[in-house]
């Protein structure tokens, strides 16, 4: 069995990872951050680590500015929710995740104003056209790091120069870079940035978080019980308190923070060596294909290990099951939670084949990929 | 070592909890609802079988209407922000954790009216004043199903009438009945129906959810990718998805299930019966002592397995490092995330000593406790 699906869910995670989630259900087992005893005390400490881990990945400079999510998702209806308030005006990209584009279609509904910056066919944002769209009543711009269609990276860091000049918040969605790219919170000027645990910093789904840079004034999407100043009706305002109310997925983050630290183990920059090896073996093997077309840039560099390519005359979904059937090998195909990035480079609405790498795919696997998408495409 | 802080989070956990969580890691491992390979279509099949069991647990109809969440405290912030609107009023009890009164505060000062109906020193609420609380803008009842400070029993069923025949939605936070106690929510006339994944229930902390009864309009917390209806920038309006967007907790709800599953096979009348002998065993135990005073009611079949008390002069977390210290004993001291609770019952701001029992907690253990605050207590 091949695995292609890793910007669903990378698969395996490290053995660290599942040791560490079974150790805390097994050894530990105690809620964090609200007895006193002593597997409570421990229970707190794991947590910690875990956000001393991402802290250190992200160049954050306190892990009290980590904040715990159930995903992605919600760190950014979180942040969006939390941030903006009617009658402002925010900018994103047409690249986006429905992850993105639901909330802010959402707040269009409760007065926000929404301009979607259109992306090349490549799926990259012109600093220039950002530029052009900010206003007086511009308060943010949210943008996708790197596509889960195609794998095309932003100049996340001229827009946040950008935002910066301006004095705009920069919100990073980081779900597809986090653990396989080079994310430097402060490097890029990101105010708020929106991670996934479970894709390339190798934890459990159900896993994710946010970055919130110190002063930024966001309103929690839940108010509840934290462990923390008890005596109050109302939400304490200190971070990471303030945004993580009722018990935390905590053997998830356990297992979370063993995978950022494989991940710090590795190296970003090994990591992404080999993954741009990968992108590119199969982005050139797909190309020599006659009837396949791939999409994005060809140059590996330009991208995360995410793929998408289209067989002439055959369905998505039809190619998926083909591959999975007769070749064991794990895909994703149609529109990938995302239709404006499909608008964007011309799928929409039958969207593509994906094939996303991961850290422990190899070069036997990536070869047979190609065989097998040959083989289907010729049959 | 003997683990008396179940309402915090029930610990151990059973071997096939942990079994399940450890299956999906490194077996399964792929997301569900999105891809169509066969390790996706496992995952979705694991996710939709809780679904089932929980409904059953709970007399629900249709396992669609069950709705997983990151914790009891998600549930109740989405049912309770979705659905109240500006110039409503809701009633809620005295009795309540943090986790239903800080999201009221927070709305409250969004142009919501809140009743907070004085319950007994006993922590029963009088459905008589909950009547009298009614207005024309009345559009809510919340209630604690079972306090978590001193394990008192709401008349759920008679309030659930009552919200029926003044034509309110009944909303019933089960964090500590579930799986502990009998919860049929077509027969308690409930509406929305939150419970917590990770306490008698069995799961690991980070699961919890909710049941919406067919046709309860609420607006989604977050909006985000389903995996469904991708094509649309906008959230589907059918549940769960409508609910739950982004990657779920997949490990953790494979182990709710398999939680669940354990809970349906051991019976909730003979886990009941367990419970009220060890909590009455409790009760009398500490009661016997002179210098201990024990909250609530005294007979346990009108009460859940959370016992609190004080020992004269002598503070509740200098109690709790004792019992821990000295005899491994672990326990929750303090306000236990419920202000009002204490308020209630006369122990703010200093608040109690609380021992909670689960279904593992034997009547060994219960004796040693017992000796253990007679001993502390005498010097």
């Amino acid at each position: 069995m091949i695995y292609l699906d890793n910007a669903a869910t990378s698969r395996p995670k490290p053995p660290e990872v599942i040791g560490a989630m079974t150790s805390f259900m097994t050894d530990v087992c105690a809620n964090s951050g609200r007895s006193a005893h002593r597997l409570a005390v421990q229970a707190s400490r794991i947590i910690y680590e875990a956000r001393e881990a991402i802290a250190e990945l992200f160049n954050v400079p306190d892990p009290l500015q980590i904040v715990f999510t159930l995903n992605a998702t919600e760190s950014i209806n979180l942040a969006l929710k939390g941030f903006l308030k009617s009658g402002d005006h925010v900018i994103t990209s047409s690249m986006e995740h429905n992850s993105v584009m639901r909330p802010l279609r959402f707040l269009e509904q409760q007065g926000i104003e929404l301009t979607m910056v259109k992306c090349s066919s490549n799926g990259i944002i012109d600093p220039g056209d950002v530029k052009k769209s900010i206003r007086k009543k511009t308060k943010l711009i949210v943008l996708n790091h790197a596509s889960n269609v195609i794998g095309s990276i932003q100049p996340a860091e001229e827009i946040g120069l950008l935002s910066r000049e301006y004095g705009l918040l920069f919100m990073l969605d980081a779900a597809q870079t986090a653990g396989a790219y080079p994310v430097d919170a402060q490097r890029m000027n990101v105010d708020i940035l929106a991670f996934s645990g479970h894709k390339s910093l190798l934890g459990p789904p159900g896993t994710g978080g946010l970055y919130i840079r110190q002063d930024v004034d966001i309103i929690p999407l839940k108010q509840g019980g934290t462990g923390s100043r008890s005596e109050e009706e109302y939400q304490p305002d200190f971070l990471p308190d303030k945004y993580e109310s009722g018990t935390p997925n905590l053997p998830g983050i356990a297992g979370l923070g063993a995978g950022v630290r494989f991940v710090i183990q590795e190296g970003i920059e090994s990591i992404r060596k080999k993954e741009i090896e990968l992108t590119q073996e199969i982005i050139d093997g797909l190309a020599s294909i006659p009837v396949v077309e791939v999409y994005g840039e060809f140059e590996s560099e330009k991208r995360v290990g995410v793929i998408s390519f289209n067989i002439e005359s055959m369905s998505p979904s039809e190619a998926g099951f083909r591959l999975d059937d007769e070749y064991e090998i794990m895909c994703r195909v149609g529109l990938h939670c995302a239709p404006v990035a499909h608008k964007t480079i011309g799928t929409f609405p039958d969207g593509t084949v994906r094939l996303s790498v991961g850290i422990f795919n190899t070069k036997d696997e990536v070869d047979m990929v190609i065989g097998a998408v040959k083989d289907i495409s010729l049959t």
